[in-house]
């Protein structure tokens, strides 16, 4: 069996089997998963998607010892995407892609994933969304705190680009891994962020 | 593939919906995420079961909104089942049930699980085990530095209740949660365990 780094990809994405370790034309989902198999190469840090939460309809069960699932769904998940630890802080996150250039909808988070980075928040462990623009490729971290001021302050059904360059941290892209997002999570933690 | 008991729990959990709030007759799967229920609604703790990691073969899209799984398999899961937050620390564990009345087999447990709660321990999160002898209707919790003490010192392919008597915890019936399993997290983190 292809593990562990087979049991991730499938995790990853489920339908497509096709990893590319080049930058370029890499999904956003792709490219943390990289990174989290770098941070925990490196022993740095310990984060991983969740599987995709599916509900199983139908089993068949042809031998023994395997299990065919004939009829299943996809359901909403409870909670984010991404979860683990970090210089033994709980971090907790969840990663969008959007084409528009000028906002970032909040129809692409659930409520009670908002809801869920809260409590995380309030619990003393580190919840926030990844966001890029893939348009402009931009990418930004955006802390749960941050996102919660601006739903408190505003009746906009999305963030306009503004807010991000405001309030987010810019990830910019580098080598190993493309998507460097814990060196955003060290400037928050040293609490030399510069906003 | 030969996954016995992660499959006997994913039919639990996936397919059957019906939870029992009556600690008679309910698996240690369910007595766990009802617990994990009642820490949320307490605003307690962040604890939730991971999706079952499957492979999904063949989708269809009967209509636009609706994708229905008609070909998967269940894998091998890369960490473990239950992660989260409590009292800002990260907590990660696994959970099973055995029937012997003696022992332990570690083949219930993956060696990427005992070496991915390795890590997290190393990280300074909360790694374990919760082991259930059904037969005896007694259940322990093991903290991974105690299991890695047992496999560096013992050759034997599982672990002895006797070795659970010394070295884990009892976690003791409650009525509500009925495995109130962050007690005994309480008195570890006190140092106040008594071993």
């Amino acid at each position: 069996m292809n593990y562990p780094s087979g049991i991730k990809h499938t995790n990853n994405s489920n339908i497509s089997k096709d990893i590319k370790y080049d930058n370029r034309g890499m999904t956003l989902e792709n490219e943390i998963n990289s990174a989290n198999e770098y941070y925990r190469l490196m022993d740095k840090a310990y984060i991983y998607k969740k599987p995709t939460p599916i509900k199983i309809v139908k089993t068949d069960y042809p031998s023994r010892d395997k299990a065919v699932i004939k009829e299943a769904y996809f359901t909403v998940p409870s909670t984010t995407d991404y979860n683990g630890i970090y210089k033994g802080y709980y971090i907790d996150f969840e990663a969008k892609e959007t084409k528009s250039k000028t906002s970032f909808s909040l129809n692409n988070i659930h409520p009670h994933q908002i809801e869920h980075l809260k409590n995380i928040s309030r619990h003393k462990g580190i919840g926030f969304l990844i966001v890029r623009f893939t348009t402009l490729n931009k990418t930004y971290l955006l802390l749960i705190n941050d996102l919660l001021e601006f739903l408190n302050t505003s009746e906009r059904k999305s963030i306009p680009i503004d807010f991000f360059d405001k309030k987010g941290y810019i990830i910019k892209d580098s080598l190993k891994p493309t998507i460097d997002y814990l060196k955003v999570i060290d400037k928050v933690m040293e609490g030399n962020n510069g906003k």
